[in-house]
């Protein structure tokens, strides 16, 4: 069993902060304590966790990200979106969290993102969740 | 308990189309549906999720990292592969999928490639199971 | 259930190998055979799985991401360390590991590390193990 949580990504690169959504999936599961799996089904998107209170960190992630990997590059794929894939393997499309009596183990300043970099899209993340 | 995967690498750099293989094992298995984890046991290989439709993606991932992270840089370790360590770190040596009804929950696109930076080499990739 | 592994970090950028302080956790845990989870729950701070034998290797990590994510470029994230929260979403904040028999299941050359880009700090990994 899985569930699936659909985003709507505003821009071609967003990061969207799902934290909330995916505590409210862990509450209305009917385990107290354990391992959240999260998995996007996506080859142009990807998941990170990174600090959710100031919003510059995610601006200066995407930035430095741009940066080295451009829109524009001499690229073979030619859809225009060659970068969104590079991107995506290096954030990764997968994650993991700890929660305790229905609350996820975050540090103080981490939230959860959906890293649109081919936006915008309706996306889907899948989330397992395990009693540990 | 847990399944070895071998793998031979073809040459330096190669992404290894491994979907299929993992495949096989979840369906040899007593487990219908739940979560797959890979492991590498390698430092100069990894393994990442992305598109297998048209290999022009895997070719621009691989030229990006070799052009970010050059072959023969500025290194202090003497072996002559200390781009494919670097590599190895910002790809990962794991990944989780999950998978129902003996089916890899991979989105339309994606596939799962091990990551060779030092090949020819025959590789291993680690798999265990869970129900879930 | 899980564990809190506490680890001063020595200087603004170093990578710690916990892997014995990982392995004596799962040592004191009933499970023998199983899977290992660490998560970290910081924003300037990462896990990473490459090569503890030769020091060399870590260096070039190092002196690489800060080559291509400088400390002192045009962030604005203003309290400094935009190249930290940078790294960690790119090295990432979790890892998982399998053992068997209480021992961890890594290839010759690898250790886990702690990855400090914003030191010295007192640092946590979190641990949750899973019999499988």
């Amino acid at each position: 069993m899985y569930y699936t949580l659909k985003i709507n990504t505003p821009k071609r690169i967003a990061f969207v902060d799902i934290t909330e959504k995916v505590e409210e999936i862990i509450s209305k599961s009917e385990i107290n304590s354990g391992i959240c799996y999260l998995y996007v089904p996506h080859t142009t998107c990807g998941i990170t966790i990174n600090e959710n209170y100031d919003p510059s960190v995610i601006s200066d992630i995407n930035n430095v990200l741009s940066l080295l990997i451009p829109k524009s590059g001499t690229y073979e794929h030619t859809e225009g979106n060659a970068d969104a894939h590079i991107k995506t393997s290096l954030i990764n499309s997968f994650a993991i969290l700890f929660f305790e009596n229905k609350k996820i183990l975050l540090g103080t300043w981490q939230g959860v993102f959906l890293c649109e970099f081919d936006g915008p899209r309706e996306r889907k993340v899948y989330i397992k969740i395990l009693p540990c």
